[in-house]
């Protein structure tokens, strides 16, 4: 049934209307995840029997198993999937041998499991209730604030994983040394963001687009978009300084300008098409709407924002959503859209491919999040 | 007045008489201490000076001084300050050159911040009240849940050190390796402790002598003990294959008897001695004499156990140590003691130093702790 399934998809693929497009891009889009995700699996094997080998008693083993699924698994895997469409690109390859794919999708799992470090940590700092459609791990019956540890531990997963699948390559310290820094950095993004928008603390004079702007770059574009093209360009040899610099200098304002249309379309998307209400006005977050707003407002509409801006109480959130009104923020959204992304354009242009680096890794992305409305 | 001070202990420390030798050997640790203190003083700057680097605001550089200042120093520093003191041991250098310390330094000072950082988790995942004489970081005004992340930074300032000192070194990666490797062992100890023993879920039966072997080789002896002389061996170029094997063979019964010492003190210890009143049996720990004590225990004996140990209530609490006194726990440990004792001794006396290992470097570490009261 499954082979069935596959011979349309081939068909509709080769096919010359639009619509087949669509569908064969999303199917194998599916496949691709669920080939990576089937690494995953394997994985899980592989980091059992190392724990095995230290002799710990079987109901740890079996917690770390269920700690690996619970938080790496569910989400968009985009990190993880784009360190192999990076690795195919760059190295101009459409099919990688089983062992060639196996080690570069476990380089995407190593940031899979970064980003579960650091979501099952924030969940707790947020008190977030749910994550991906299902209780925050540390909500679940019986974990509590051992989801500290487990968090620790994903993030110790990431460099066994590395070790085992790398310490045989000339690059396996420049990883661990990539790793460190962007770790640290994401820390550093959070950090600012914590201290600058606590959630019981209103005090909109810390805000600052300024500080959005590292908060964006710091705590997302390193790690979400800097890192699985680094992590490819390793793997593929093409790492070369200049090429690293390149990937940085488009990269990070990429990143940041997908953080803005999250924070835009918090306020302003439509919830059918997002998926969810937004909550940022109530939960007091340094986003780049407020911020805009706070450079924009007279006295009286900082008057407003100052009292109602982070209150859990819808009718405090109407009132600000007028002064965003008021301040015209939508439509001077869309000419930052366009301007940012002309600029991003133009970064692209001059992207130098003497080195092996490709401008289409970049345009890929940028394709993806450029006018997005979820 | 300081030189003064200073001459008049040189004085002591030739003198013939044992009581100069102790007044010498006391001052010099404190001096010793003090010494690798003002390291760390240095050692924020040069951090804060790599933060800077970044744009961030300032609130977030002076709110690392704070967490960096706050969880790493105040501690009896025992595992930074044995880095130096088993490398000048292998290297038979009783002085070393400033750039020689420093660097040694650095390299107890990567411990004091592994240590810190599962500190600062821990005490939240303890609900614990103080440390070190001071409230628990997570517990200071506007610290709360941020203390996470913080501790997530202790972590990445340990790899910014060593990057900054060891990436010339061709032990670089070894030493990356190396911790991460202890930091992953620390965590499986820790999550076996943690579910072993939840606070508040008593039930015995999940205890075991061979978990708390586990827990406290895996959770301790590997961080504490193996972790300052291996250090010490890769700044040495005394890293070989045999001597970290040999290591291990001897410091992790060390620590795992240093614990069992330590859980033996929280019951026996005089509080006016070990500076506090133990809590284990009350907290529902998992240790040695607990254990013990299931080995032992007759039907009645082991009901009275499951019915009053891990209750928050004194008069439960002596009905355990009732119990513990008719099982003889107390000439029991002092057997148990010499007989582990005697193991370590063979041990040591069975080191092979043909390449390079001192014997007296477990020696040192033994008679720091050989029948402790504290």
């Amino acid at each position: 049934m499954l082979c069935f399934f596959i011979k349309i998809v081939d068909t509709f693929k080769y096919g010359l209307w639009r619509g087949s497009f669509i569908i064969a891009d999303k199917m194998s889009k599916a496949e691709a995840r669920s080939k990576f995700e089937g690494v995953f699996y394997e994985l899980i094997e592989e980091i059992d029997a190392v724990v095995a080998e230290t002799k710990i008693a079987q109901p740890a083993r079996d917690w770390i198993r269920e700690n690996l699924k619970y938080n790496t698994i569910g989400g968009k895997l985009n990190r993880g999937l784009s360190v192999i469409d990076t690795y195919k690109l760059v190295t101009n390859k459409s099919e990688l041998t089983e062992e060639e794919y196996k080690k570069v999708a476990v380089l995407g799992w190593t940031i899979e499991l970064l980003q579960a470090y650091f979501l099952v940590a924030d969940d707790i700092m947020d008190a977030s209730k749910t994550r991906r459609g299902q209780p925050c791990w540390y909500l679940k019956p019986n974990v509590g604030m051992i989801a500290i540890n487990d968090a620790f531990i994903l993030e110790s997963v990431l460099y066994l994983l590395l070790k085992k699948y790398f310490r045989n390559t000339d690059y396996y310290v420049d990883l661990l040394d990539l790793y460190h820094e962007i770790t640290f950095f994401t820390e550093l993004g959070q950090l600012l963001d914590l201290i600058t928008a606590p959630e019981d603390q209103v005090d909109l004079s810390r805000f600052s687009l300024d500080k959005h702007t590292y908060i964006v770059t710091y705590k997302t574009a390193f790690y979400s978009f800097y890192l699985p093209v680094a992590l490819a360009l390793y793997m593929a040899g093409l790492a070369t300084k200049s090429n690293l610099e390149q990937c940085k200098k488009v990269l990070l304002p990429l990143g940041a300008y997908f953080q803005v249309q999250d924070d835009y379309l918090d306020c302003y998307g439509d919830p059918e098409v997002i998926g969810k209400i937004g909550t940022d006005i109530q939960d007091n977050k340094c986003g780049w709407v407020i911020n805009v707003a706070l450079e924009r407002a007279s006295p009286a509409q900082r008057e407003i924002l100052d009292n109602n801006y982070g209150r859990k109480d819808s009718e405090a959130e109407a009132r600000v959503k007028t002064v965003f009104k008021e301040l015209d923020i939508e439509p001077y959204y869309h000419q930052y859209e366009d301007k940012v992304a002309g600029e991003i354009r133009t970064l692209i242009d001059n992207v130098d491919e003497s080195e092996g680096l490709k401008k289409q890794v970049f345009t890929e992305f940028f394709n993806k999040i450029y006018k997005r409305q979820k």
